[in-house]
């Protein structure tokens, strides 16, 4: 991309709740990674963290990444090793702030995206305006039932829910990244 | 949903190209019935048909939805049998436009959803100005490397791919859906 965003993305997989409202860390889905990665190529996102403290799910996302881009996928697919070489896997959110701290001479703001509404909230317009100032934006997608309420109270900024048409609002991850990047970019 | 929009959807199995672009019939993918039911539910969507001629794959779909609408997963995770709960399993896209006819009373306006630009399109804003007249609209997905280019012909309308930043386009049906449901509705 040529522009001048610096939109990056992690997927959390830690701290979420479970469907009990129970704080866990969640197990990486491959899918996940696909899809969000395909998106986030799409929409010309600077990066893509996938977030775990668990060394075994950290390695299960590396070996999804390796085998497309430099294993037998890379040959068989190119557009998908043009896709997952914008994963990177990380152990924390700290872990990526320095990334990207390093990358782009500034630390990026965090957001929040969920699906529930929150008092202090942005809108996708506002945002995009805040890109177009050129400093870096991490926005931040929880897995199972959605980041922890510290979680979210530590970040920077929280996006707007999506809101479809009527009161049901259970979209998967996948479908929630791809449509807030839509909006964004 | 209390509004006069008819939009309904179909995910087409056949016919498609493969990699070789050989036409063939894909196989069935639970996940893809999972999400796209979902957005399919969170913007209002009337009927969400998946189309197969193979009656293997057609009793698999059949048992991935009696599953979550009749089974264990409908008590387990009542959100995913509301989502579920839209989806009929059709041997073909004649099947779909006759179930429509029946219940709105008008034969829908097919309208194909491809990757690729063509000739004659309409955009997102017209395709949602046509949707507010209040007749029905069938938005058709293709599966695998995308609906082939008689089953093209044949449609009433195409409407405009989407486009990221950039001339990377491969999102999954999955993500590619979610997008064209929030720009249309």
């Amino acid at each position: 991309m040529s522009d001048s965003l610096s939109l990056h993305i992690a997927l959390i997989h830690y701290p979420v709740y479970n469907k009990h409202r129970e704080v866990i860390a969640s197990a990486v889905s491959g899918l996940d990674l696909h899809d969000i990665a395909r998106a986030a190529r799409t929409y010309g996102v600077r990066s893509f963290s996938v977030v775990t403290p668990l060394a075994d799910q950290q390695k299960l996302a590396r070996r999804i990444v390796a085998h497309w881009t430099d294993g037998f996928g890379a040959t068989y697919n190119p557009n998908r090793k043009e896709a997952l070489s914008l994963v990177n896997v990380r152990a924390s959110l700290q872990d990526v702030v320095d990334d990207i701290s390093n990358s782009d001479q500034v630390k990026p703001k965090t957001v929040i995206t969920d699906a529930k509404p929150h008092l202090h909230q942005i809108s996708y317009e506002r945002l995009t305006q805040m890109l177009k100032h050129g400093s870096p934006y991490l926005l931040l997608f929880g897995t199972a039932w959605g980041l922890t309420e510290d979680f979210i109270d530590k970040a920077d900024y929280v996006l707007s829910p999506i809101e479809g048409r009527g009161s049901y609002n259970h979209l998967s991850v996948r479908s929630a990244a791809a449509i807030i990047l839509d909006r964004l970019l």
